[in-house]
């Protein structure tokens, strides 16, 4: 029921996705007569696949976390977690309020052991193809052990979805062993001391955007602020070059031969091909989706919850982090 | 002497400034047998304006700041920051290491009074214009005194390059009272208070690039990251856009008629337009220009000195700092 069109974006993005992956079964948990409505307006679905879960509350964009945590026991958020909980689903995805999700995430799915705090992690392009950046928000103020969760935990996010020993780099204000934070420096001496781990140092906000790393670790802030900033400056690009493509006649003729080119280039940077960010920690797969993700990005969501569930990404982070942290 | 290139750009970079500001007079500071034979390149060089002032050493770029602090007392550095102590040059401009640069300002000239650390401000580009950030990395641990701090120097540097009553924010990771870390939540109530500022609250790393405010303020290990990474994603945009362009004999066709708008895109977002980053809260003006900065670059950086030494930024940061943060 989330996001910023809730399931006027959800259930087309869920009908295609079923179209397109044959083994997928999906519950749509919220109002069942909203959601069977829109459902009837999609020809050929397989409704063997598609079941309604009812869920009478919703949990508001600007709720408080704490607010969503005691007020509402029947949200459409809780239901679909508990439904994790118990079995009757593998993952949870939704593009509702993020705080809230992380705070009933670690209410009813619970923390893997030695995890203080589940982090949140998304892969943005890079020079080289992607980076997988984390945390992304949902740890504001992290200690160094916090980092080291974080660099163990991602490494092992991107071996599920295929890199094999991904580089992981702290993110720093240069690469020279003195540069940085008190935290950043005292994660960078723990990693170095870790094995099983491909740690190769700082990495400078320009140098992730080279591909110099797959798996950057940074606090919260630094990671929201990064993502935001980063989706700010590529919309402003876009249109300032919009802008000098509508100047005069000849540049809008250049800019209707130059469209297509374009139009690859933005989807082949388009956040909605790079939708979806995975909360690390947790007994349980939740993927978070943008607020305002259209159905396509919606459905990229999917078939990163899809991925980890074949993966199984929590037993494999549990028996990574047992490895690592619990030695 | 400092750069990646040298006088071999600061020769070149300052002839043209002398050309094109008539009240302008410079003293290069360094080697001069070198710069002499590099000065002696260029024609119609008014030598009158155009001093050479001896120093035996350089600081290496990768030098430690205490090492240059201790180390190299007729460092090109420190005699250029000497000069500006004993008033015999209004500012320095500097393409040297930045550690060791905010360290000797640090020492030679002395911070204003009520100043702990000085900040480092630049001007980015964004949707509406541009905006003035800071700490770029001079303070990567910053209490909530150190950003109210920043702020109000930044609405002083932002005002003194012609914007009547600045909107100062605070860069946060959402703009709701509740988000933040603890220093930015702290740092939002004292600014709250503050009279004599046009404080608008938090604004997001997304709302930074759509203008909506003009001063910008973090601590230096975020802005550091923003900075850099904003200009590793803009140049993997570019590189991406080229790439493109470069794929079929029609796409070459398109990018050839497109170049003449992508090149004023590119110089409209270009660097060097924005090169020189002001160090704030020391007893005189010094402007650090980008390591890998070109002439062109290496001019701005310069102009910027030019309105700082007309404006006399130093005397009205410390009018402002007494009657905000002494009161």
């Amino acid at each position: 029921m989330g996001g910023d069109f809730g399931p006027h974006c959800i259930v087309p993005a869920s009908i295609a996705c079923l179209a397109e992956i044959p083994s997928l079964h999906l519950v749509l948990v919220g109002q069942p007569s909203l959601l069977n409505e829109l459902i009837a307006q999609h020809a050929g679905v397989d409704r063997a696949r598609l079941h309604v879960e009812p869920a009478s509350e919703v949990i508001g964009m600007d709720e408080r976390p704490a607010q969503a945590l005691r007020g509402k026991p029947d949200s459409s958020m809780r239901v679909a977690l508990e439904l994790v909980r118990d079995g009757r689903a593998h993952a949870c995805v939704s593009a509702g309020n993020t705080g809230a999700l992380m705070a009933l995430s670690r209410f009813v799915l619970k923390t893997l052991p030695g995890i203080d705090r589940p982090a949140m992690v998304t892969a943005i392009p890079t020079q080289e193809g992607a980076c997988h950046l984390l945390d992304l928000g949902a740890n504001v103020d992290c200690s160094a052990e916090h980092l080291y969760q974080f660099a163990v935990m991602g490494a092992v996010a991107a071996e599920v979805l295929g890199l094999q020993s991904p580089r992981v780099a702290l993110l720093n204000v240069g690469t020279e062993e003195v540069k940085g934070n008190q935290q950043v420096k005292l994660a960078a001496s723990l990693l170095q001391g870790a094995s099983g781990l491909n740690y190769i140092g700082f990495v400078e906000g320009d140098g992730l955007f080279r591909g110099e790393a797959d798996v950057v670790v940074c606090d919260g802030f630094v990671g929201n602020v990064l993502l935001k900033s980063s989706e700010g400056l590529a919309a402003m690009i876009g249109a300032r070059l919009d802008a000098r493509f509508r100047r005069s006649l000849f540049s809008r003729l250049v800019g209707f031969l130059a469209m297509p080119l374009l139009r690859r280039l933005r989807s082949e940077l388009a956040p909605a091909q790079y939708n979806g960010a995975s909360f690390l920690g947790l007994q349980g797969i939740v993927v978070k989706s943008h607020g305002a993700a259209g159905p396509q990005g919606f459905g990229s969501a999917i078939r990163r919850a899809c991925i980890e569930v074949e993966q199984d990404l929590p037993r494999r982070l549990r028996g990574r982090l047992e490895a690592m942290l619990l030695q």
